[in-house]
């Protein structure tokens, strides 16, 4: 968090990706080229691909072109086939990468604390033909590792996260990744850490994280059954060297968003129609996201104070509206919990360094808003 | 092609990926920290989208992850569903961008000259379930374009290319991407022009580029139907900044590998086991591969000389085996040509500037192991 703030003719992001270190980038870039190796598994992919084990929590770790393809082929990889459970209310990508599986999502509510997978309500969807559930750790928040394994366990389910958000978050000190079959984290440059694009599939099972090793690059190679499914979901050497070179930042950068966020907390906490989305105690967050609930009574807020931020050049975030309801999924339940989270949430500025200042003029401009 | 050759001991790769200017990089990168704006339609990626109008010869050119998601959102783009005449002989990615479409690939013979797909054997497999030919412009040779689109036209079809080495070729002039419903070309580091990973597509069809553009970032935005299958295949800034620093070299690229061609042919052309398949007098070609097709009678060579070449620290690729078969594809009729070319093709290192005598040191293995 930076005391010299940006201009105020300068738009405000939602988020400003942090950058590698000029030097370090331009060594490692120079290895790159001299070594004309650009990409294919190359050295400095297995140098993520390592740094990344103790990071996400296993050992088998298979670095994507981005987060969507690494949810895409874990789910190839696990073999999954028929109905998915999995959240109402996530980005779009957790349904496509289910789709361009020929898998039918399934969709269930989440519970009103934390907006993940609610186990109660998975339950209640379980059939003959369900396959397997995805979860979403909604905005770097764990959903509920304990009771979602003890329901996929006892229904023979696959258990895969979509965990795009949610790199870098602990529970009891364990990653969040380090649950279930498979996991899947996005480093696109909006994350706390990030390749620019990319992604990652991390799992306990060496079979699966063989198969998205073959699958990323086309099934080159030795190969089982699924070769019709190959493709081309490659990170490059120069994501690699991003990724790299940010990991070590990763601390920093969670650091200066718990800060920011105590600014949020310490202008904002007193509303009442206001409720943030902030890391439990119990869990050590990433604070990936500024998750704003606003609600007037019955009345959500976020459509409005989303239209006053961006009049004054503050860029917001409606997270997530549900416009792929109905497309190739089947919601046979009532979702009211997702349905509410998508009418109020608002994701607002948040960064490493963002200046105290334009915490200050946003939070401003909340308040006035809301009140 | 320089003079100056590699160390002996050095391995002599496939391809070397030609790096762009170390200054001009530099300054794209910065400006790209500067600005903040990493990937998601950034100005870089706009700018090369722009420059690439030219080459590939339509106003509409939508830049992508890489060539496989290219070709895969095109046929998405263009709505095809049922079954899908593409060529037998080919890389895995043609099979596999259809496959994940949820199309059926019918897989026709390819004609005996430049090895791309026959419109007499594409014709005799129309049925009334066909929606579409996808041809490939094998290792940036152009397929049939006249008698491929006369009978994609009497039949209704929707004629898609898999163009992904032919950037840089022309047609009496005109681009090869310029031909057909949409072409997807590939920027692949090993491609004459690359981003490291990279592609895109480009049409005639204003309808089907606007969708491709909302499909490689999720379906986002205003749309049509196809939501479900949105997916994260953005090119990202940095990509785009490689590509827009690498474009400007393609005609210096190209000349290079003419004249390293011209010194296979001069060594290696007397020779009756070996025939190369260079661009022919009508076309304007980009030597993407030295293509060269072994044979003593009947029996194949290319498994032989690809072993002597390797014991010698010497890469070369066996382009195309046909792995794929019978996995979700559908042969109908004998493709006797593709079955031969998948024995006897051998790809031989080429690039812009590979050094006279590693050339000859090639050539001198190859012709010893032929004979």
């Amino acid at each position: 968090m930076k005391d010299d703030g940006l201009h105020g003719s300068e738009r405000v992001p939602l988020v400003r990706p942090r950058v590698p270190a000029s030097d370090e980038l331009t060594s490692l870039l120079d290895s790159i080229w001299r070594s004309g190796r650009l990409t294919n598994d190359g050295p400095m992919l297995r140098r993520f691909e390592a740094a990344l084990q103790k990071e996400l929590g296993w050992d088998n770790v298979v670095a994507t072109a981005n987060g969507t393809m690494a949810l895409q082929l874990a789910c190839r990889a696990l073999r999954l086939d028929g109905e998915v459970i999995t959240s109402a209310f996530t980005f779009p990508a957790t349904i496509q990468a289910l789709r361009w599986n020929g898998l039918v999502p399934v969709l269930a509510d989440v519970e009103p604390r934390w907006l993940t997978l609610d186990p109660a309500s998975v339950a209640a969807l379980i059939t003959p033909r369900t396959c397997a559930i995805v979860a979403v750790h909604a905005f770097g928040h764990p959903a509920d590792v304990t009771g979602l394994q003890t329901l996929a366990s006892r229904h023979g389910l696959a258990l895969v996260y979509d965990a795009a958000p949610a790199v870098g978050v602990r529970v009891d000190g364990v990653p969040v990744t380090a649950f279930g079959d498979a996991s899947a984290v996005s480093f696109h440059a909006t994350k706390v850490m990030h390749t620019v694009e990319g992604g990652a599939v991390c799992t306990p099972h060496d079979d699966a994280a063989e198969a998205v090793r073959r699958l990323r690059n086309f099934g080159l190679g030795e190969w089982g059954g699924a070769e019709e499914y190959g493709t081309n979901a490659k990170m490059n050497e120069l994501q690699a060297a991003v990724g790299l070179s940010l990991l070590r930042t990763l601390d920093a950068e969670v650091a200066g968003r718990a800060q920011a966020a105590a600014v949020y907390r310490e202008l904002l906490s007193n509303l009442p129609t206001i409720r943030f989305l902030w890391p439990s105690d119990a869990v050590s967050g990433n604070y990936a996201y500024a998750v704003a609930r606003l609600r007037a009574g019955a009345a959500p807020l976020a459509d409005k104070v989303h239209a006053v931020l961006g009049r004054h050049g503050i860029d917001s975030r409606r997270y997530f509206s549900h416009r792929y309801r109905g497309r190739g999924t089947l919601c046979p339940h009532p979702t009211p919990v997702a349905d509410a989270a998508a009418e109020d949430v608002l994701c607002l500025p948040l960064w490493g360094d963002i200046p105290r200042r334009t915490l200050m003029r946003v939070a401003g401009l909340v308040a006035e808003a809301v009140s």
